[in-house]
């Protein structure tokens, strides 16, 4: 019995997000499924990340304990073959008894992905989120830096989501336009439910001219979530890598 | 009564290419059917090129006629939203009366993209052609040219197709790196049925040490599609402008 770590690449379009549920089709259930066709086992995968509906990962990690003599070196490819193509298994590797994909990690970047342009794309719908106004890049990028650090992010949490501790640290967070392209790209030890794209949420409203670099201060003071901008959406936000 | 152009961008991943045919979904059909909705008319749309399954378009022109009162400068932003969310409407403008889309074009840009890399990508699965193997560049990127100017492509030409004449012009062939990415651009007063697939697919095999750049001048000279390398697939070729 051997406990393997993969590397999982995904389109999350298609997918009611990483962690399984009832009568809804999700990555942890497509891979555990795939799993099974492939090694007759009945498998339990743990991922790092839960990612939400429509979120995408280039490189989501995951563990899983298993008896199959597949080699290694053939593992990851034996294994994208028996998967739809938009999800991609990019390395196995084996790792220690004791190694845990989530309790492991010690760090997660994720992206978040803007089109800032008058027309939309349809190249890019399912990965980018579309705003047709330009965003003052300036402002944004300043009120950015105000939430480098380790702060009570409880007001940017999703609302009615209890966890432990809501103090959490943001150990970078730049934006970069490329074209017409904005991308956030945030880097802390865990995050809290819908933190990122509350944040991103904000932040636009802050390049939007509706909320200035000060109302920032005052929205982490307040640990309130309705006092942040709304939730950006889904598709935007692609889990990059994990840390550990 | 206008004749009215207008500039459409689709991903042709969900349709079996332009032109209307029965019982397989077209751009041409949800253009057509998606106007009706809009004007109450049953109109005739006409494509400037007719693109095949799985090819996509930044800048399909096509035209029609019509009696709709909708203003010219809301036409695109009305039309967009009756369409599906993989077709885009990007301007609308009143032409003169005898304006044909496919008649009245003077040339049209393509471009083919490759991922050359070891993994495929999810993300790119249905916008590019993924070559594992590290193609040479420098020995594609020197036989390209000499595919510029004007030649009888008939050993380009898909086999059994007859067009008048097939001799054509190339104006313009270039093939750039950019990352992992092969991106040709190849422009042409007009093309034969599968020319650019057909001539990537040559280039593709000079690049893989298959065929030489000599090769190609022999190509040219049977006349034979036969002696040409394969058509390569649809999902990495874009119609990029058409030009008047």
């Amino acid at each position: 019995m051997r406990n393997l770590r993969a590397l999982v690449e995904y389109d999350g379009t298609n997918y009611h997000g990483f962690q399984r549920q009832p009568n809804a089709i999700t990555i942890q259930e497509v891979l555990e499924t795939s799993l099974a066709d492939l090694t007759g086992e009945d498998l339990e995968i743990i991922g790092a990340s839960r990612t939400d509906s429509g979120v995408h990962a280039l490189a989501q990690v995951v563990n899983f304990k298993t008896e199959s003599p597949i080699p290694i070196e053939k593992f990851a490819f034996a294994w994208t073959n028996v998967l739809p193509d938009d999800i991609l298994i990019k390395k196995v590797e084996k790792v220690s008894w004791d190694f845990h994909a989530r309790y492991f990690a010690t760090g997660k970047i994720y992206e978040y992905h803007i089109l800032n342009q008058r027309l939309p794309s349809v190249f890019e719908r399912n990965y980018t989120h579309h705003i047709k106004k330009k965003l003052n890049y300036k402002d944004l990028v300043e009120a950015a830096d105000y939430l480098v650090g380790t702060y009570d992010f409880t007001s940017f949490q999703a609302a009615g989501c209890g966890a432990n501790t809501t103090v959490r640290t943001i150990n970078s967070l730049t934006v970069q336009g490329i074209d017409s392209k904005l991308i956030f790209r945030i880097e802390g030890d865990a995050f809290l439910y819908k933190m990122v794209r509350n944040i991103v949420g904000t932040l636009i409203e802050i390049g939007q001219g509706k909320l200035n670099k000060d109302n920032l201060v005052e929205i982490l003071a307040a640990k309130d979530r309705t006092v942040a901008g709304p939730t950006a959406p889904a598709c935007g936000l692609r889990l990059i890598k994990v840390k550990y």
